[in-house]
């Protein structure tokens, strides 16, 4: 996607050829700078630091990280190493280890001297299917906006999105995002309610600021205001991302999201949730029992960062001091309060049934 | 309540025996300052920026505030002016309209002579009253925490909570959080999960700085997190307040409650409301249609104010600079969503003949 008017992926092989530059998300909205990345413990630090995050990219990541610790030695044992490093990284978020399992298995086939070119080749692939996915993703979900648009002709559709699962999530286009960007780009009117998501405010930092770059009408609301505006009316349906999805359709999101799904089927408004097939991980069927919950630092909620009316950004504590707090950072919906899955095949509802109807393959 | 060994309330008249004393609750945490009220205006003003809140505590700053308009002028023009203009200041909270309409009951049959004495008189006593309301309300309250202790021998009973509806959103004691004062006091193992209320964090400032001035175990958690603790079988129950409670037992309270009001209903946690009789607006049946919620400005979503490392407070924006943002402060929790209100009187259904039953002269 743009900004302004330099059309940006978030990841890429830098202009020496080897080393990684990734958009460095820590510092949106204030500022937009890029991080070069040089080794395999550089691409690991981004991931956990969340320098980059989104399940996509976390994956896409990961995989150019497996790039460069072949690049420094390109044997079977650095190989291992560095998957064991990377998949640690970030424990919700299934791609991640999907991404590291593609890319083992595009390296290992080959001797040591033509690993570095051939994992660089399969990191690119990655991210390029990705890029193709996320606009498949976007032209199903754009038949779903599609439809309420028709009836409610004229009138602006409203959705209400949680945390970012836009282009700056992925590699480009976004999951959750792409339908919206299709519809706006297509003429029909469309108003995003942007979750601001704390307690890092990916919502208010990242989705608020891709949206805007890109021109799609969007408000940001607390997390804590989106039942209301479907008790009244306001939404007419949500769009959210997923780290992890189970075989039979409960989705791991950003913490909060099983809450903004209770209230949208309490008011009737459609619940979706796009992802790639990526994020299946089709061992599990149990998401509340089954799906790892990361736990992050206590700073992350009892500190905010931002900027100042100078133009200073500055780290503020924004709670009674010496209290205690937790950081959860997923939860699960279960399946039973989800529409339907969007999909890079299709529209599924989300239920083993569905699942296989789109995934024959794993039937 | 306590600070630091010393008793406080509130809200107070001043050593001159006139002026009115305040804790600014817009400096909590970071600082404990007290603000002078010398007039209805400086009242009003109080109420609306919030540097007091919390429907009781509300109440009885316009009490106090129709004192000072007297004061000035103990006419029946000035009675209606400032009538008028405290009861414009925060659109939800019926008690407000309570507290004003007790004063000129009590005022308005004085001669103008006597009217600021009678004046006085009434507000004190509505704060007296308050604090025995309170008092009660935590005593009906402990007995539900007390059940839950005695099915869990020597495990802690947690408590959700969300907002503030401690001692400083009350005179004293406080609704929601008296129950949890009095169990702690009596040795019942308590721990709060403090929802932290965004946008205006009465949570992570007001509730947890109360708590753990008092010692009661506590942990700040985001907004977002309720629903995946009680998933997880971490939350005994939810004690909310609320600032408009209808005569079917719809509650209005701080935005966000509905959703944990919904995670609760959807795992089977009891959800409690705390309310003083003075909160139950009896011309309403449908809380959803009918209670007017608040809309504040865009700017305490948009921006934070905190403490840097050095101790300096300030205002950092946060979102996304020209992101459009909405600040709605309440929404309406359905009865059915409600296990029981804990009033003054005891512990009723959340429907019109529960609340009847407590308050038969209603019928």
């Amino acid at each position: 996607m743009k900004i302004d008017g330099v059309h940006y992926r978030t990841i890429w092989v830098a202009d020496d050829g080897w080393s990684i530059e990734v958009i460095d998300q820590t510092k949106l909205p204030h500022a937009f700078q890029t991080v070069r990345l040089r080794s395999a413990d550089d691409a690991a630090r981004a991931i956990k630091d969340m320098v980059v995050r989104g399940a996509p990219l976390i994956g896409a990541t990961a995989a150019y990280g497996l790039c460069l610790a072949l690049r420094d030695d390109a044997s079977d044992a650095t190989l291992n190493e560095a998957y064991q490093m990377l998949a640690a990284t970030r424990p919700t978020a299934v791609n991640l280890k999907w991404a590291l399992d593609e890319m083992v298995k595009a390296v290992k086939p080959h001797g040591h001297s033509v690993r570095v070119d051939a994992a660089y080749a399969a990191a690119s692939k990655i991210c390029d299917d990705d890029v193709e996915i996320c606009r498949r993703i976007g032209e199903n979900g754009l038949k779903i906006i599609r439809g309420h648009a028709e009836v409610k002709p004229g009138k602006t559709v409203n959705i209400l999105t949680h945390c970012n699962a836009g282009w700056l999530a992925c590699v480009d286009w976004g999951t959750a995002l792409a339908p919206i960007y299709m519809a706006h780009d297509a003429g029909i009117p469309v108003h995003v309610w942007v979750d601001e998501t704390r307690p890092r405010n990916q919502g208010a930092s990242l989705t608020a600021f891709e949206l805007g770059r890109h021109g799609v009408p969007h408000t940001i609301i607390p997390d804590n205001a989106g039942g209301h505006l479907m008790q009244h009316g306001q939404v007419d349906l949500c769009i959210v991302g997923t780290d992890r999805t189970t075989a039979t359709g409960d989705v791991a999101n950003k913490i909060g999201t099983y809450l903004k799904a209770l209230a949208a089927f309490d008011n009737d408004v459609p619940f979706y949730v796009a992802l790639p097939h990526t994020t299946i991980d089709w061992t599990l069927d149990d998401g509340v029992a089954e799906i790892p919950i990361e736990q992050r630092s206590a700073r992350e909620v009892t500190h905010i960062t931002g900027r100042t009316d100078a133009g200073e950004i500055v780290t503020v504590e924004i709670s009674a001091p010496g209290s205690a707090a937790a950081n959860y950072g997923f939860d699960v919906t279960p399946a039973r309060l989800v529409t339907g899955l969007i999909t890079e095949r299709g529209v599924a509802a989300a239920t083993r049934e569905g699942l296989l109807s789109l995934y024959p393959e794993r039937r």
